[in-house]
């Protein structure tokens, strides 16, 4: 029996998990102030009562044998299949039924696409990035290729043509950086995909925090995009779903090579290896659609961007670089001139007791960076930003 | 970009799909009695009321700020790990809580656990087997060698130290065959394991429907069994989760080799490409293991195996060599002389309304098979033996 040894090759920690040891030693002290947590990328507020009335009336159906359901189809059922389709109409997009996949969440979909490619596609990764890309890529061998993404493209790193690859991943809005993309861009990036034989892996876990409307929520409003791309997207960020985990891919009819439709793939990987979301979730999402569900998220997400304007607002304040904030849940900001991330990481937590996350866990161009996020509660962000604008280290 | 061409060498069609295309399309031209299906090993009794109400109760703690729960630990919360701790006991055998994984379903853990493997091990794969065994390897592009189960060896094929392995999978009691491994037979696959150093990938799947105290429910009732095994659970027949989705691997610590721990390169693999189980069905599965769940589990196990004796009963009627049954919720009957499953499978379709699933669709030495469930309604499956008994192919 032989072992996977690229396994070996991945880096002892997981980011945060190293925090969330750093940050319990650091409780254990007993710090003067409590800590205020801006860091993981988890929500706060709970579940919208749609979601939650709907998911208890499945529960009740999924009691009696008259409505008991066992198996439900791999893809997903279809009245959560169309409601999503009907979601991406409204942002101008046509899907098929047939091109919707319903999963447990982006984490898993994004690490299992991988399945229906080589070992020997190059893999071109922004830098900074989320950490699942790199390591799941690592985990079967492939090689990397990193584009920088640092404050002179403003986190939005561009098509290069000396760089061949056959995957690429595209996270807009981004994570960590909060940075978005625009349609032209976008537009770039598909046709270099299509003159390269590539796939764009596009992650649009966030684009419901999207406020700009000239600004794309999906790589399928850019043309060309279905031969070259599969989305994926998440109810995590969008209705508080990451304890909840349901998530979707889009795989178009179109895509294909070497005789192989990828749509197919995909669909023969989920029927072999998945079977399907729970029921009672999968009704819980359907509610995320529905009229009072909609209007419910919204005020999540309103109560988020509200969050991402105070710490927006001590960014421009104390003068500090920053991307993201304005249509992520992301403000992406640079440290203190000449401080590492984990020594502003260090800082903030002992000196200030506030929770973040450090730019260099996410890659080299990381580095002198840090993330903080809008999912907190919102007086205690306002507190931390007050504890920033009082900070020794903003004292000239 | 170059796709996973092994994609290229699995069989078309998946042998659920083709069976529920013959149903369906046999159903079209109305049958002069109901169907009954005792086909597909899904479940038709509802979630008992523990289960229930626990995932309700769960529901409103999300829909509560103070209760609300974003991502969960990967592996699965202590409560419900601690409950399968507990049951584990109850057989006999001891484990540590960092060697319990919690998932979305033994189907998903037992194609994903791959991972760990180099695609250049050779695995070992009973026929007739469980598809996903097969497909899974096919994917990766593993070279797959069989081993005959057959009516001489009871459907248990047991070791041939002629051949060698790396990977090597059991189910007991099995599926499709009911077959179930005495723990002498399982230490000979033990023993096996450690002198090739190859690994059992065991399926537990059906453990809950052994009545025979004698006979293991799990693999680590074998003394050994920790150096070469990982064991696959799940919730999907034993308390109706088939659409409720949530199972459990057992990945021992002690399971090493060149340099890497199993156990470790598991967590990795789940923490970097699976966010954890919803929390709401953990709790429901957390009440599958309290005092109230367990008799209504009970209840309903003892229900299908009331079906189980009803079908034994006309298997021995009628002189019809079979295996399962007796330990396990299926029932694998040869067909009536010289026949093919699949003759069998139109036979009992178009003549009695009755749809199982044929031998053959499990491998070579499943020609000339049939696999009945339990999971039947228990006066449709009443009704389905009479027609049995009644048909004109028994008539001799």
């Amino acid at each position: 029996m032989n072992l996977n040894t690229n396994y070996k090759n991945l880096q002892q920690s997981y980011l945060f998990s190293t925090i969330g040891k750093k940050v319990a030693d650091f409780q254990k002290t007993n710090p003067a102030l409590p800590i205020i947590k801006l860091g993981i990328g988890d929500v706060t507020r709970p579940l919208c009562p749609a979601v939650v009335n709907a998911m208890k009336k499945a529960c009740d159906e999924m009691g009696k044998a008259e409505s008991f359901r066992g198996y439900g189809p791999e893809q997903g059922y279809g009245f959560l299949k169309e409601a999503i389709l009907n979601y991406y109409k409204e942002k101008g997009v046509s899907l098929e039924l047939d091109e919707i996949f319903v999963s447990d969440g982006a984490k898993s979909d994004v690490g299992n696409i991988l399945d229906l490619f080589d070992k020997d596609n190059t893999v071109l990764v922004p830098d900074p990035v989320y950490p699942v890309y790199v390591d799941t890529n690592i985990m079967d061998g492939r090689n990397i290729v990193y584009m920088n993404a640092n404050e002179e493209n403003g986190f939005l790193p561009m098509p290069d043509e000396a760089v061949k690859a056959g995957l690429i991943y595209l996270c807009s809005p981004n994570n960590p950086t909060g940075a978005v993309y625009t349609k032209d861009q976008l537009k770039a990036w598909v046709d270099y995909a299509i003159d390269n034989h590539a796939i764009i892996l596009f992650d649009a876990a966030y684009e419901a925090f999207v406020r700009d409307s000239s600004l794309p929520r999906s790589i399928f409003e850019i043309e060309g995009a279905k031969k070259c791309a599969i989305e994926f997207c998440s109810f995590s960020k969008t209705a508080g779903f990451t304890g909840t985990r349901c998530g979707y891919t889009v795989v178009p009819l179109e895509l294909e090579s070497d005789g192989l439709s990828l749509n197919k793939m995909w669909l023969r990987r989920q029927t072999t290896k998945f079977n399907g979301v729970n029921y009672i979730v999968q009704r819980g999402a359907e509610a995320v659609f529905s009229p009072e569900g909609r209007k419910q998220i919204q005020e999540n997400i309103d109560g988020y961007m509200e969050n991402a304007k105070v710490i927006v607002a001590t960014m421009k304040k104390l003068g500090i670089f920053y991307t993201g904030g304005e249509n992520s849940p992301y403000i992406w900001l640079k440290c203190p001139e000449g401080m590492k991330s984990w020594d502003f990481f260090d800082y903030l937590l002992t000196k200030l007791s506030i929770n973040g996350t450090p730019g260099a866990g996410f890659g080299e161009n990381g580095e002198g960076f840090f993330r903080l996020t809008a999912f907190g509660d919102p007086e205690q962000t306002k507190e931390a930003m007050r504890r920033l604008e009082n900070a020794d280290i903003y004292k000239k």
